[in-house]
């Protein structure tokens, strides 16, 4: 492989052509400033075969870990001389997030298992998933500045260190849970495939989604402190990340924003230093990231450098073409951008985080399940219910089994659910938010192109084995005299007959098959 | 390994202790008259510990052809030096059966490919379905003969040759749809694992069915013209075939039975040696098997030498202890064989064959849908209906794209269902028999543990492109100018924009995001 200072393009090296914009900002390039620099990276690009990205839609999903392998994305990075980002990433992965399941090694995805998810209401900064969009620079908090430009009425720039000087800008803690759009895709993904974005729209279970506290200043006070604030035709905030995006043979710095209203109404939009007590990790955007408290996770801008107020949203590629919530009849055949509707506040949905699918529970008429609940669109949870029968009947989560209600942040559950039958049960989780919003009823009742927001009601199927049931008990206790410890291996079979002829034949004669006449 | 002329135990070989019972039937050996034998091949399995049946059902079907491999029934002949059954069913596999989906290796499971089964409304007997429970005996016509006993008049032994004299005993011709119970067993797998037999109930699809036209004497005529009748005590006739058979580390003959009520009031219950016009092949009982019309498979014994009149049902493991219809709470923590309901006669049921599912589907408005539908129990298949949309309406199936009207055979259909609306689709395809039957909803409402008679609607997704709308035209032109061919694969990325920024902007500024005010 041809590294940065020997690859050319025109008599120019790769890192002539890309170079690292400032000192001490590693892995930063800048290409929104520079339209011929994006125009030159899109021409190269174009010389370019790719990988197609990974089929796990139609084929099964990889038991591997990392579980998919982001070739196509690596591949950019390789032909732009940039394969630096990429490396980098992977051992910021390994120093902070060892523990996750990768789902895609690049651009990093992680999602938290679930026995970290249940730990506790904060998620460590250890096992908080991670959704990342491109390479993970490596910046140096004291070389750190932040731009606020476009419709203000007075564009600055402010250091890192001003900005944490609670003399200039008043500091606030908020907790906040942040949600991939992702979460619990796996299930539309099993059933009804979707958009396979060269991105890759990976296959997350029920851990994109986790909480911290996080610190910082409103970003509404710092726009109202160091810029005079906003003009009045300003009504969209762009942030600009140090990340590199790639979009259909074309590169940007990551790029979104959110309607001025959100961050004017809610004090928890914030500009963060701080999770959970500590520096923010590099992979979560050290050393600024934005934190917009209900909204779907890929607003809060990591690595944010530069933020602009503009009359009418981002025209950037995640901004404009991702994330997008599409019409039940829009798939590959009529999807345009303009007719999906941009993801910002999430809905109310849950989890059931144990058990999981397709567990044989053994149990005395009652069973403990767990999870979370989150309703991101302003509101907060105020109910969860559980059915232990697909969703006829439903008994509710004491409130003495929740945590604490927060404006922004999820709930975790659990309840001893009464459990009668016995066999493949259904169970189900949904919750009302404070609006009295509650999910929809099946996966296929949100299903979406892009498999975003997999809100429904959450289903699992497992095994009932109810000891409160002589025959049960009998069972068991014949297992035992045979050497053997319980019910599993489920489908394999038992190696003693199931009935001696003599109870048979009783049993058949008093009720024998066919009728007398 | 050892050969049955070297394995020895307690100083005999095994080839003295478990011979062919008669010249001229190779791979026969009676177990039935000799207790002492079988008690001396118990003692021997019992000294063995045999692999454990392969686990399908929490984990993944092999893509495989064979998809599963038989080792534990292998090692089974093997204890008792028989081995040689193992590989001449083999052999006979690839000599009649070179075409079927191998499903199970040993002994023989072997299903029918969709296009095989749309050919027509008669089965080839090279592509019919197989559901063996032993090795495949090697029988010399010229030495055949039937013996028939128990509560009978008089007992007698028959010669094939007397039995085919149309001067003793008249022929009848029928068609016959024989069916496998575990037909479809594949959509209760998916979700709902079950009973993890030591034969393997193996995850058949659509094509554990097929139809042939059958020669022979009714057995009811048989009975009357060479036994003088039953006893009035005789309720029962059981079936012995010249197969071998295990059960937990108990051999026998292959034994099964049906009420004689059946044999009384139907023509259709036959000893055959025909089918389709030729001698029966091997693999399907040759020289002379029973076909019971309406019935499941497994009481169409295969390489029957004895029939027996009795009081009761046969104690034979197969028709005792496997072929139960479960009750929905019933498991392995509870199973036992007298609280299963004997399979015999076959519920009304039907699949669709084409398309498959998550096909990708571009049509003008209808798509064609084809499958078969059968009923057993004395019923004959009437209406046939396909629903698009999961099975909220349903459109009838025109009789004129129906097979012909049969009293025991399939009806293969067609239909040009209408289809408007695009993305994932749900068919589903419902059959009413004669008596107004129809099938259960959904595969979870017929669920029972051993996986049998999956008879509920049969339903698939599709995903639907409607070219009869100008966006989808419009898409499709555009993926021909980018040198794109179509639509598939479908969770692959359009290399192109899915739209124009000017397009776009026009769209939203439209339609903006936000509201006004």
């Amino acid at each position: 492989m041809a590294s940065a200072e020997t690859k050319t393009w025109e008599g120019k090296t790769m890192a002539e052509l890309f170079p690292e914009e400032k000192d001490a900002w590693r892995g930063y390039i800048e290409w929104e400033k520079y339209p011929e620099r994006k125009a030159i990276a899109s021409k190269i690009l174009n010389t370019h075969k790719f990988s197609l990205p990974p089929e796990f839609q139609f084929a099964p999903i990889p038991d591997t870990n990392p579980v998919l392998i982001g070739h196509r994305w690596k591949e950019y990075h390789e032909a732009l001389g940039i394969s630096g980002l990429v490396d980098y990433s992977w051992e910021t992965v390994q120093r902070e997030k060892p523990d996750l399941i990768h789902l895609l090694d690049f651009p990093y995805n992680g999602e938290t298992t679930r026995p970290q998810l249940l730990q506790d209401k904060i998620t460590s900064n250890m096992h908080h998933f991670v959704r990342n969009h491109g390479g993970v620079p490596d910046i140096d908090a004291d070389a750190f500045e932040l731009e606020i430009g476009g419709l203000v009425n007075k564009p600055v720039k402010i250091s890192l260190k001003d900005l944490q000087d609670p003399a200039k800008f008043p500091q606030s803690e908020v907790t906040v849970t942040l949600q991939c759009s992702g979460t619990r895709r796996i299930e539309q993904i099993h059933d009804y495939p979707g958009d396979g974005d060269e991105l890759i729209n990976a296959p997350w279970g029920e851990g994109a989604i986790g909480t911290a506290v996080y610190r910082g200043v409103g970003l509404k006070k710092v726009l109202k402190i160091a810029c005079g604030g906003i003009l009045p035709e300003a009504e969209h905030l762009e942030f600009i990340g140090a990340d590199t995006y790639f979009k259909k043979n074309n590169v940007f710095n990551y790029a979104v924003s959110v309607p001025y209203r959100k961050v004017r109404q809610n004090e928890e939009v914030l500009l963060a230093w701080e999770m959970n007590g500590e520096p923010l990790p590099k992979i979560h955007g050290y050393p600024l990231r934005l934190v917009v408290a209900g909204y779907i996770g890929a607003r809060s801008c990591k690595w944010v450098y530069r933020i602009n107020a503009l009359k009418e949203p981002s025209m950037g590629p995640v901004q404009a073409q991702e994330y997008l919530y599409y019409s039940f009849q829009v798939g590959k055949q009529n999807a345009k951008y303009s007719n999906g509707f941009s993801i910002q506040a999430m809905p109310v949905s849950s989890a059931i985080i144990a058990p999981i699918e397709k567990d044989v529970i053994v149990h005395n008429g009652s069973i403990e399940v767990k999870g979370w609940a989150y309703s991101g669109g302003g509101n907060w949870v105020e109910r969860v219910e559980v059915s232990p029968d697909g969703g006829h009947e439903w008994y509710q989560v004491d409130p003495e089994n929740m945590t604490e209600k927060h404006y922004y942040a999820w709930r975790l559950w659990k309840i001893d659910l009464p459990l009668d039958a016995e066999g493949w049960i259904e169970l189900a989780v949904r919750t009302w938010d404070s609006s009295n919003n509650t999910q929809p009823t099946y996966v296929r009742s949100a299903w979406n192109w892009d498999l975003h927001v997999t809100s429904s009601a959450h289903r699992l199927k497992i095994y009932s084995i109810n000891m409160s049931r002589p025959a049960t008990r009998e069972r068991l206790e014949l297992i035992k005299k045979h050497g053997g410890t319980g019910f599993t291996p489920l489908s394999q079979p038992l190696e003693f007959t199931l009935e001696e002829e003599e109870t048979y034949l009783a049993a058949v004669r008093k009720h024998p098959r066919e009728p007398k006449n």
